[in-house]
């Protein structure tokens, strides 16, 4: 059997749910367009002799070995946010692919297990809630309430992921994941950091603390040409000022020119504490409103309610919720300017995630040249750190740009992420820096 | 045969196209709702005695006498904004229907031919542009144009009328409506004016100047949680900016604590010039942003591309033109400031409508204790004015909400206002002021 090239793969299913309105790709769990990645994602991992076992959660795990304890686990996910771009979960995907090729065609025989997986609803663009599928896995998402999701259109997560062939009666933890050595994902670069560094692969660090939000205005619905400007009590009003608001807040709070641009070594900003310092973590700070809708939405019609999604993220768990709390403020008064009433409502928090040091200290040893980053993006490896050590190593992206179809990364540079994965795995497989998770504060 | 009472008329069709998630009603041209409407006025027109016969733009014609030139119209629409009220619209369609049956019922031979008219997409909910019907059939809309006009799924105006059984290739103007006596249209009124009056029916005067527009602003698109806040180019930030600009600009022009609010006699405000005084008419201007959408509209994506609908209104055409030119370039510097690029659309433009001065004058002589009442709310009248001459009567409203579920008006209102163009109708029937359409600047 021969080398699986990381370049050639990403090629084959360049083709699939491709968004003609948004550009670059609409791939959401359980569509048909997701459905055609999870197919040639089994065929290639039959083809190299793994086992593919679906969970109960919509994940798919190829199995090298026999599934059970002590397992390596790498992998990352098929969906994308609407209109995102070509390497956001998939990279990760071929990626292990590829490495796992490379190692079978070496003639490895680990005395562990490995498993690539393809974690179900990562963006959460589909049921609103980011890294369903590794939630679910790791004990971190309830089932009762996830089959009640629903999707834009009406439909339950329960309906949607028995349409796709899984029972959603098996939602829930896998035993594995647990159980299972350590985790590394590979991930295309959300950031411009590696381009300035001159280095195809980075280590992470942390990931930002971060959550979603919904929040609703309601007003008084009327004619738009029969009400007078004064005494309206327009949410939309309320919507547009809370959206400066936000920004307003966020930009006071977030010192840095870019995301990622922290250099190997040494806590920027002086945030960690002597004897905990994390390399690459820095002050930060997000908010985002990427929804917004207008209720009825006619163009006559004053709305009688607005809804925005908000994304919130900072350096650390209380620095969000100082923010989060700043903005709901700041979204109350605009209400009341408007003669609206505001409710918010919470969609999803995850802390922030410092990956295990002494699998990240292994890591950096294996490659020296990679710089450690820092990063804003939540990833499956943030939930799957709470269970077990994990790492993750990011490709350079040359635009920085992503969750977008400008998102990029070089055929060379996604071959050197392989080399390092391939590296990375071959060492941990062989019981490398595999035991139990060090105790560390998360 | 007896005569139809309008608030059981009504009554019949109150369980259809109720709109669960908005409140109030959603009844789209062509939709399967809108049909069961077009079904229970085919009906009863039918058990008139009336011979219905749909032209080739989607309105229904109901005729009383032989259809052809000289004829008296009366009618409004069937379809309602998104989350609209019960009335708007089918109230003058039911009233229309009561009336002739009174007319009927009492023994009427009217010299001349009378229809009652149902017009397509009054509301330009689905298609965008209000009044397509009556503008097809006055010649004031490019069926070629329209029928490649899309709705929100995508579905072109030509494909949704054959799907609703009507041949595409029959849009444009039917001779009847130009050649027509004159059209009297009633319709809820659309604000609390009549509330204050203390009387359940008014005559209009005026229809403001309006029109709608697109705004579109294109930024950079990225991940919400690896971009810093500085330097984002988020097109969000240019619509909220533009939001609450727009709001501004319109209130500072909008002096009236409400709309509707003049009493019978004098013009208000001094802007009309001795000689060309309309009753009714006043300084007014007006705004709304009923639509917004953020594309790709992920929750955890930075939009690259937001886009805003925007109503305007003015007292006249000058005025109206001022007020999005003042729009239109505060979207502009908001764009600006964002690092965002802004592009601007006309849906539609309808001039400022002042009805028929002499059969205002009519018809405020045989309804004594009518006041006249100016409105910033368009309607299939203001379209058909430019042909014939064309009144309006407007029933009172209570709340003075329109365009939203708690639009209303009482049983007995409704039954004065079938009282109201009974009388009028009779009058036109028997050959009252029915002449041709006297010189009057419109």
């Amino acid at each position: 059997m021969g080398e699986l090239d990381v370049a050639a793969l990403l090629g084959e299913i360049a083709g699939i749910g491709r968004d003609a309105r948004r550009g670059g790709y609409s791939r959401h769990v359980f569509d048909e367009h997701e459905a055609r990645l999870r197919a040639w994602f089994t065929g290639h991992a039959a083809r190299l002799g793994l086992t593919v076992a679906p969970d109960g959660n919509g994940n798919l795990w190829a199995w090298w070995g026999d599934p059970g304890p002590g397992a390596v686990l790498t992998g990352s996910h098929l969906d994308s946010v609407p209109g995102g771009g070509a390497y956001d979960g998939p990279l990760g995907v071929a990626s292990a692919l590829a490495a796992v090729s490379r190692l079978r065609a070496a003639g490895e025989q680990p005395p562990r297990p490995l498993a690539v997986v393809a974690f179900a609803e990562e963006e959460g663009s589909r049921f609103g809630r980011a890294c369903l599928g590794s939630r679910l896995a790791a004990g971190q998402a309830d089932p009762v309430a996830v089959r009640e999701y629903r999707d834009a259109a009406g439909v339950t997560f329960a309906d949607a992921a028995r349409a796709a062939g899984i029972d959603p009666a098996g939602l829930g933890p896998v035993p594995w994941a647990a159980q299972a050595a350590c985790f590394v994902e590979l991930h295309v670069e959300q950031g411009r950091a590696l381009a300035g560094l001159g280095q195809p692969v980075a280590i992470a660090t942390t990931i930002l603390a971060h959550g979603r939000w919904t929040l609703a205005f309601t007003g008084q619905g009327n004619h738009a040409g029969t009400t007078a400007m004064a005494g309206r009590r327009d949410p939309a009003a309320a919507a547009a000022r809370t959206v400066l608001a936000a920004r307003d807040l966020a930009l006071a709070a977030d010192p840095a020119p870019d995301d990622n641009s922290k250099m190997r070594g040494g806590a920027v900003h002086g945030h960690a504490a002597p004897g905990h310092a994390v390399p690459g973590r820095a002050v930060a700070a997000r908010a985002t409103v990427g929804q917004a809708e207008l209720i009825p939405g006619g163009a006559n019609v004053i709305a009688s309610r607005a809804t925005l999604s908000l994304d919130c993220r900072a350096h650390d768990d209380a620095a969000l919720a100082a923010l989060v709390a700043a903005i709901a403020g700041a979204a109350e008064q605009s209400a009341t300017a408007e003669g609206c009433t505001f409710t918010m409502s919470q969609a999803s928090l995850s802390p922030l995630v410092v990956f295990d040091a002494a699998l990240r200290d292994t890591v950096a040893a294996l490659l020296p040249d990679a710089p450690l980053l820092a990063t804003g993006a939540g990833h499956d490896a943030g939930i799957l750190a709470a269970l077990i050590p994990t790492a993750m190593l990011f490709v350079r992206n040359p635009s920085g740009v992503s969750h977008a179809p400008d998102e990029g990364a070089s055929d060379e540079d996604c071959r050197a992420g392989v080399g390092a994965l391939t590296t990375v795995l071959r060492h941990l497989l062989a019981g490398g820096r595999a035991g139990p998770r060090p105790a560390e504060p998360r």
